[in-house]
């Protein structure tokens, strides 16, 4: 499965988070980093690159910090310029059906903060409604977006499992339940020998996943078990 | 009341609906055509300007047709670049307190499209929250929008109606409601002579309109004069 990471941020090279993001994928083969601030900074998209590039990946990533509850206007420029009718509508045989459309949001504020009653009042689910919408139009999955809100304050453990859901989401096919992590996980530790220190932070995070996940898996079969018991008598 | 009317459409100078729409203003004094396109063709944004300009406004309407769920991205820059936390967070003391934001969408498919089990998905309160959170953000009114669709079939007459329909919304203080449109409807009358075609039109809608609350007021009496009776017996 490829993936091609679409980030959209003015100040790019400032950005703590998304270089600590850009490491966290770039051992990865499959990955592409496409950052079009700095393919693109004054506005002018290359369309028939943009569109070839589509084709060869399986899962496109929007990754953007939210400007005014949305995309920053540089990947509204690239949606607007890209996605025509033509290439992307299902109805009119576009060539993203099938593909997922995943999400990478960076907030400055608590997740918490957007839900009625708190600080931003609306529901992430409701704000990105417009690109749930375009997933939808062009007959592609809308992955549940992966949210990283204050990285800033993130603590190294909280820093380290971050890294490795965020790889998760960009690289595992199946990125969501237990079963499919674990697999997932699996799979990382089979190619890692921990060497340098991201791939360390990695490890560790991988095996203490493993761990808590078997353990919830052992308190589950002895619970059925008891039922099962239970049952016979 | 002073209405600014921010325009974001790439090929506005060929957009039919978008000419009508400005003529349907021209008229009025206190409304200002600012069409983002015309004034930044390069997407390099006159930001200390276009703060200067907002002061002076009531009333503003982003006017747009919907591209990919949302404004087109020249609008998007302007509000990235222009509503900086300091000019427009509320909780910051910004200089859009009070104001009013107004949202003009053009659709080219039905206003029905948008909702669930239709072709669209998602309803248009749905796509277009991160416009009323902005407005939530920045202490603003937000109102309800005013959709045109299709705007391209649409009959003289009902052209003569969008047209009355989209003054009121730019110009009524109170833009909602049977009475405040009579009141406003009253007030173009005065001001009107119907010697050109704009202005014909209008003066026939206002009139057709007027007539029309006249005979629902009309019935309404009747029907409490009906009930007062019955009570009476």
């Amino acid at each position: 499965m490829k993936t091609l990471v679409i980030i959209s941020h003015p100040t790019i090279k400032d950005s703590y988070t998304q270089s600590f993001l850009h490491d966290a994928q770039a051992d990865f083969n499959d990955v592409t980093w496409h950052p079009l601030d700095i393919l693109y900074p004054d506005f002018k998209i290359n369309i028939k690159h943009e569109q070839q590039l589509l084709m060869h990946y399986d899962r496109i990533i929007f990754q953007f910090p939210l400007f005014w509850y949305s995309a920053p206007a540089l990947l509204k420029k690239w949606e607007d310029d890209v996605l025509v009718r033509k290439f992307a509508n299902a109805a009119h045989g576009g060539y993203l059906r099938h593909k997922q459309l995943g999400m990478v949001i960076t907030l400055g504020v608590p997740a918490k903060n957007y839900q009625p009653g708190a600080g931003e009042h609306f529901s992430l689910s409701e704000l990105l409604t417009p690109y749930q919408a375009l997933a939808k139009k062009a007959g592609m999955q809308y992955l549940s977006p992966f949210i990283i809100s204050q990285f800033f304050y993130k603590t190294p453990p909280q820093e380290a499992k971050t890294l490795v859901d965020y790889q998760n989401y960009l690289t595992n096919p199946k990125p969501f339940g237990l079963k499919n992590k674990i697999k997932w996980s699996l799979d990382q530790l089979k190619q890692y020998a921990p060497k340098d220190k991201v791939k360390k932070i990695v490890f560790d995070s991988v095996i203490k996943q493993i761990q808590k996940n078997q353990n919830q898996l052992d308190d589950l079969k002895s619970q059925i078990n008891m039922i099962k018991r239970k049952d016979d008598q």
